[in-house]
């Protein structure tokens, strides 16, 4: 087995080639990336179904799901690196310039971050699109995937470096771990000096490891207890339908609604409805005046603070505006949240002042992704306020530099 | 003596309001700190000079001349605090704007990081500027100065106080810790979810217990070796110019050169100019082909890893462009790094290849500073990747959140 600091070092070996490579260079070994997915689906299912052998018995059937692949799974993924493909190139960009009375010319150029670790868990597809936008932003890559999808995404890596090196880049731009202990993290998570940016997706104590140990830099992504208030100037048929959006459609992800307010003044009257429209779908769990209003089970001492990823959904009143804001700035995980209302003064404060990477008035909690945002993909969802807030696209994938031309200047 | 988490506490519950303080406010407050610390120079300069003869004959002539104030260093701060009222607000700025075919409305806005903490060493002025930074910005600030500082660091905290309060902001806007033990720095370091922010500024020791330690966010800065490398095609009239700019104009600051590297097919003709022009001000320490060239001391195993801060410049000879990137790439902090060339193609080679915050063609690194920049002021020199590389103006200080307007969307 090859040690991680030296697959760790194998991509800080292969980072300047990525670096250096053009966007021609980079979308035709994006291209042949997906192409070797595809021409490899076999070896890649073998593996698979290998690793969901190992895997049945020891994890859910959720979670199965999750690590399950498929022809057509393959094919997703293939399709999302030639999306990628076709994106605009986000190194070289210039962010600003300047011209300096002195005759200076500066330019903040966006450019690759060099090396990028991504810890995941047992989806692996995630395999694909990590590398692949890594790939794209120019930079080397260390995967490291959950155990129980070691296999998968050992295929897939294999299949990748096959399309890297047809197009003439190092086949160890893109590098997957081999250890899957937890040794194999923490190195990843204190290699300062080699991996220039590590990001964690997975749950709460995954990143809460990387808060404690990392000492390279680091995005937190994903954990998100998201709200959704209703005003008292709410429209609330809206409302509901909005409630039923975000808790419903797909309960899993980490844009989900987990926990519904409601101003006391509409709540006689929205909390039956909302119990009429899900109440058969999803479990709710009431704070003392919501029971008061309809029946239900009681919320638990943690139940405005858990992600519950399910269908469930806590609920609760609140006094006014202040005290939903109040309650969101306690709870909250800083991913999502939203205000139903017609008012635009109660819109206009809610916005201001919770203090979470995306904020709504009228719209499901849902959208909090990159493709919906409008920028074609996605690493992550950030919940921290360094570098990269909300859906991390290829742009918060690359740093900048200062470039300075000028034919003398001193100070 | 007032305990560092409760100074935190006291900054998290002063954040929302500096937050919520529309534009006029805030300048309103920054003028009358200004004023204030005008009207309390009596007060700053005894506190001051307790802070000198307590520190006199523990710290060197230097670092005594970096604590002391006089009314024209006060004066100076209180400009700079005006100027900083008289940039643009950051707050606000809509930095991308993108409407949705189902009709969301998406922002991309700049918001306040919330609490921003600083440990800083000896320099009692950075008070001022900080913390008028950090209000602009819109943010509630924790400094941490240097024990020797501590005196007239809290007299300008209180005179700031007073200027903050007049404005009807919350005096505890600005906090000094007044634990001048390493622990109170550990403090912030590891108040997660309390600190949004945590700019290091001083020593390599600093920055690394930063890295080590830090559970909060960080923002590596300063440490500076940063070179200047004398191309084969270099003017070299021109890059004596530079590198006597770059290393005498002030050594003692992060920006100012500490290695040169030249060409060999330049070195013969470049090294005698070069010794002509500083070898009567500066200590040459000569790597061995250097020393074949010119007369000068003999380079030790570590010159070329050392940031000065003084009149001692390293001196090495490379092999060609290539040579120069390796050892940049090797030694360099990643701070500022110049080549001196009339080759358009070196020149770019260089930009592309050298990873540091600024990368120059034929100017001084001294220019890297918020100022020269166009950025109107800085809080430091970021050498870090994300977030912010190079000087951090205001906009740098500032994080983003999406704001997101529907009219019922779901998903």
């Amino acid at each position: 087995m090859k040690s991680t600091r030296d697959i760790i070092l194998d991509a800080a070996a292969a980072k300047g080639a990525v670096a250096a490579a053009d966007t021609e260079t980079k979308n035709r070994a994006l291209l042949a990336m997906a192409d070797a997915l595809i021409e490899g689906a076999d070896g890649i299912l073998a593996a698979n179904a290998a690793d969901m052998d190992a895997a049945r018995g020891s994890i859910g059937e959720v979670m199965l799901d999750r690590l399950a692949l498929s022809r057509e799974r393959i094919e997703g993924m293939a399709k999302g690196i030639r999306e990628v493909a076709a994106l605009p190139d986000p190194v070289g960009r210039v962010l600003a310039h300047v011209e300096r009375p002195n005759g200076l010319v500066i330019e903040r150029t966006a450019v690759p971050m060099g090396v990028i670790a991504i810890i995941y868990e047992s989806r692996p597809n995630v395999t694909a699109d990590a590398a692949a936008l890594a790939v794209k932003a120019g930079s080397a890559c260390v995967l490291r995937a959950g155990r129980e999808a070691h296999r998968s995404a050992s295929a897939i890596v294999e299949a990748m470096r096959r399309g890297l090196t047809a197009a003439g880049l190092p086949g160890t731009a893109v590098n997957l771990v081999e250890d899957t202990s937890r040794q194999s993290s923490t190195e990843l998570m204190t290699a300062s000096g080699l991996v220039d940016l590590l990001i964690p997706r997975g749950g709460a104590g995954l990143i809460r490891a990387c808060v404690e140990n990392a000492t390279v830099p680091c995005i937190e992504t994903g954990t998100g207890i998201c709200h959704i208030y209703v005003d008292a100037a709410a429209d609330l048929e809206m409302a509901v339908d909005i409630v039923e959006n975000a808790k419903c459609s797909r309960p899993s992800v980490c844009n989900a609604c987990e926990v519904c307010l409601v101003h006391k003044d509409a709540a006689e009257k929205f909390l039956p409805m909302l119990r009429e429209r899900i109440g058969g779908r999803v479990e709710l769990r009431l704070d003392g005046r919501a029971a008061g209003i309809i029946d239900g089970k009681r919320a638990g001492e943690r139940d405005f603070d858990t992600e519950f990823l399910d269908y469930i959904l806590a609920v609760g009143v609140v006094d006014s505006l202040d005290g939903a804001i109040a309650h969101i700035a306690e709870h909250s995980t800083g991913h999502s949240d939203c205000i139903v209302t017609a008012d635009s003064a109660a819109a206009a404060r809610f916005l201001r002042d919770v203090d979470s990477a995306a904020v709504y008035v009228n719209a499901s909690t849902r959208f909090t992704d990159g493709g919906e945002f409008g920028l074609g993909c996605e690493m992550g969802i950030s919940t921290q306020k360094l570098h990269a807030r909300g859906p991390m696209g290829l742009a918060e994938l690359c740093t900048y530099k200062y470039i300075i031309r000028g034919d003398g200047q001193v100070r």
